[in-house]
């Protein structure tokens, strides 16, 4: 009963197929091999149009140097006040942009509001001691498990470019986002206004690899000469290109977000119809956040389920955590099994059942 | 007859098996498995110390780091004048290191010498104006294919610690290097003052694993951080730590090593013996590097050899490559087959001949 | 009539004397002059205490450098969400500390309160996603006008030195602060806590000249080094240092405060006795904040009155600025001029009787 | 007798009265004041063309602010083995530009010769390995006291732009090589293809003054943000102005140069009329480099002359220093007096008598 995060589990088999696959007979080094040039179309094909690729192992690294071709040194990047790039990546952003700022927004379940962003334009200056606004980052799936739809998308990056901003959409959950939605990958990106995607597919069923997906050619003039200059350029590129490929074959990827969503969505409906369970912000994706009593997480614990706690920051008003309850999250992927989801759900049960007696 | 690089190969059995073990069952994220552990055991035991180490997927990554650790961004690094983290990583030291100057050395087949390391410290004033050196970082194997002997780096680092700088070693192709030697872990590396090591593995066998090895632990204070912010801490650490166990068990990896040196060796001494042949710096570990008429060049080239041209930039004095000659590198492998070996250096003896009649 | 910043006027007279003294014959470049030496001396007189000191043109290179020596580049600087490093320096901290996020904490007024620093840090978990956070800075008069008594400083230093960071005073403003405290020096930085003073002369009569004073010797070891290679190292440092020497002689330093402060209270008690006008902080220093009528506003600029409107982002709770006010700032300096105040106020008051006739 | 730099001297007289007025009355901050204005103006004349500018207080600010503008962190910029960016800036422009590599080329008397440059050039591959060269800069009178000509100066530019190079020049003695060759301000820069120019003007008579001069006006679109961030905006702008103004009237700074430039040419004529001494490299511009047998330097030291010995690194093919021998060299400003001069030589006269004796 692991719902710790959706890393914790190895390769999906299919994905570690075509990396043995890969493995034989000489290919050239650096990203130049024909697996990775197959990649590239397959991500072009899937995203309907022409768009640079570079591939690289980290979510961090793929969000951090896609910031850094949005957003010079001396400027801004916006995003959630509780976004990944702001919390949870030790100044990758700001490393890879010598020292851009990240302003964090407000915003009930960690997304942005384009009212709110455009307040926020509004309200700065032009002074030379104005670092100016370059870019906002949005998660899809976001930190609270929630999904832009397109409009949401489209309206944030109407106001961005209307004020020279450009978006950088962090697709960390990208496919369980996406099967959220019932939507198209261009829908979802540039035909909503995306000028970058990091293209996740570590949390989903490989083991690491991530693709920056570029669709604005002019913006990735520089890409290659960063990712070299990170470490970020595989000398065996195969190890990258492999995994993708397998995971973006026959649908794969989606089957994969399919299978975590529909976990998450009987955990959060099994929880929710619990005395004394409500749920933080609604289970879009595949992530739940249930506010349990204290005795309910206490008895879940013992019986070896693993998962976080989680920050009630963005709570919609009026909502809190009391004393005796607790916010947690539960994360499940490609390799939840059904058979976990009902021992968590049976046990949370007994505590229910236990303390209303 | 592929002999381009070290890295045209993907991972070799062993190692690609230690992968497939690993895949299964959930593991805590961000490096804190048990088999990252356990390789990180394993390393203290091969180098007979307690010590640091943290996995990364790229030498570039792994020299970078590391350098970081010994070098601010207002201090020099000095290496040779060809070195790989001088002309290859483009500017990765420097990223890193937010700005530091490298600044190479001269030296006869890409190897710093004590003597000209002392002079060319001698000579710094302690003006302000002069960044202070702080790190030597040397190859092993180096770029010319040749081997530092521990009393060489004993002696190297004998200078730098009596001038307050550090030394890293770039063991890229470490396991080359000791075989070669016939020297332990530990003697080629702390025990003859090397602070740091870059503990190269992919191109010995695996896919895209390497090990920051830190010797003093106070150097290591701020690794986790610099590793992370840079994006190179896979959340899936079983990835790295997988492929480094099955490197390190059984002496795979020495095993990988000793048949990539023999191959070298075989490929020297054949061409050495052809007439019109000679080689530009012996052959100490796997690459070879023969001044070939362009003749059989030209020869082995239409028979389907790969290789690269090199640079004769730090061939010995009076040494010179003539017009209708050129220089280039031969690199062998855990993966070169002996046929390859023979096919390539028939060819060559046929071209030799043809040339002489 | 120009209450528009402290930094509209040029030097004090006896500032410019000093430079014209300093002009004379050659001397040493680079700050290793006579003149530079003796401020040194006098400024650790001052201080009583050791401490090293590097004078630099600006407040924003003063401040830039001193966090540079606080935090690394993975590192939180702390601050009031307002402050002067946060929103007006174009992103010199994280330029000079190579990419550390500035976090802002909220806080009446821009004052930073130890309950909340201590809340903020106990927070935070010590994972490597999050950047530790190294150092506070606090503006001293701060942002809104107001001054941290010696017991407030030493309540924050106190929670910052258990936490594990040091503790910068901006003191752009510093002796604007110091007279009125009615405090000392030492008292008021290093006995409180502080552990690196920007130490503020531009704006308090000099033309543009400003000392980093480090208390911790350890901390100033690469404070050469930093200005030399950001071009902050005046090759004939007699023009900074002369500044100083004439600013610190005879009190004249203490005197232009005075000065200020006193021009202040006059231009805030006249104000605050009008109806229709309200202070939004009190005046404790050379700032005053007032809450005007527009119309008032309206009159004061027809006559020729230069100032700029303020942010109400740290009112007091409960308070507001209503659509027919509007909240400005009015600084003097060592130039403010009686009979401009005067002015000022006889015009505020006309149509105070204006709109209530 | 203190020839040490031609910075060791305060501010020339008209330089000094100019910023005596300046002292005056109210101005706007942060450069946006009338002088400002003015001189912006003035150089726009002088240049005869439409260009931006930006004061600063330091060369190595302006230097590292204009390289920051033409080379990305990942690109190269390169120079001459001991240009003073190289040698003696501690490293600021890797600091402005985030980690880009400064690479040095050979070349008598401190000169790039067009050749090499091509050389070179076409000696680097464009894989992503390797860093592009993104600009060149030069010393204008450079670091051996060399003056290009405008064919020179051509002749490189044109090799840049042919390569994608821009072309900057450091003109901490652009005055003194100004009136050595007799050309015109634009002649010398961008009519012979110069990009970017700093602007000396603190050697050649004020206190510190220095003007970045940006011909393409797409260049400077980031200047002014890098300038605030790097704490080089001053707020009460009119220092740096007012400076300027005084000293680009009546051909003050031109007339400043020509005297330091005959003051040279003087010591020049008499030190190379002794038996015993010869010159490094011709006198063109204000500094003199003689090689001294050590008895006539231990002579002119002992009777108090000031200056500093210097390297022989760039000496012509041949030429070399003896161990009886010492290379110095004398710098003259516009603050030399010919006493000095006088008696300068006449030391060194009864020096080489005596040992001719």
């Amino acid at each position: 009963m692991n719902f710790a995060s959706d890393n914790v589990m190895g390769a999906s088999p299919q994905v570690l197929q075509a990396l043995l696959r890969a493995n034989d007979g000489p290919l050239p080094a650096y990203g130049s091999d024909p697996i990775t040039r197959a990649v590239e179309r397959r991500l072009a094909e899937l995203f309907e149009r022409e768009l640079t690729v570079a591939l690289v192992a980290t979510g961090t690294a793929a969000n951090a140097l896609a910031l850094s071709l949005l957003t010079p040194p001396w400027g801004i990047c916006l995003c959630h006040r509780e976004a990944h790039v702001m919390e949870d990546e030790c100044g990758a952003p700001e490393f890879y942009t010598h020292g851009a700022k990240l302003v964090g927004l407000d915003g009930v379940g960690a997304k942005v509001k384009a009212d709110d962003l455009e307040s926020y334009l509004r309200g700065l200056t032009s002074h030379v001691r104005q670092m100016p606004p370059k870019a906002l980052t949005i998660s899809q799936a976001n930190e609270c498990g929630l999904v832009y739809s397109t409009e949401q998308i489209a309206a944030l990056s109407d106001v961005c470019h209307r004020h020279g901003l450009r978006l950088h959409m962090d697709g960390a959950r990208f496919a369980n986002a996406l099967v959220a939605l019932g939507s198209s990958p261009a829908e979802m990106t540039w035909r909503s206004g995306v000028d970058i995607l990091s293209f996740g597919a570590t949390k989903n069923g490989c083991l690491a690899a991530e693709a920056i997906v570029v669709f604005d050619p002019e913006l990735a003039r520089t890409l290659e000469y960063r990712r070299k200059r990170s470490g970020h350029t595989l000398s065996k590129g195969r190890l990258l290109a492999a995994q993708l490929e397998g995971y973006l074959a026959n649908d794969h990827w989606l089957d994969n977000a399919r299978h975590a969503n529909r976990m998450a969505t009987r955990l959060a409906q099994g929880l929710r119809s619990l005395p004394g369970v409500r749920l933080a912000w609604p289970t879009e994706a595949n992530e739940v956040f249930p506010i349990l009593p204290r005795s309910m997480d206490a008895a879940l614990k013992s019986a070896g389920a693993v998962y976080h706690p989680w920050s009630g920051a963005s709570l919609a008003p009026g909502e809190q955590v009391r004393a005796d309850e607790i916010l947690v999250r539960l994360v499940t992927s490609f390799a939840t099994c059904e058979e976990d989801v009902r021992r968590f759900l049976s046990i949370a049960e007994a505590a229910a059942s236990k303390a209303g007696a």
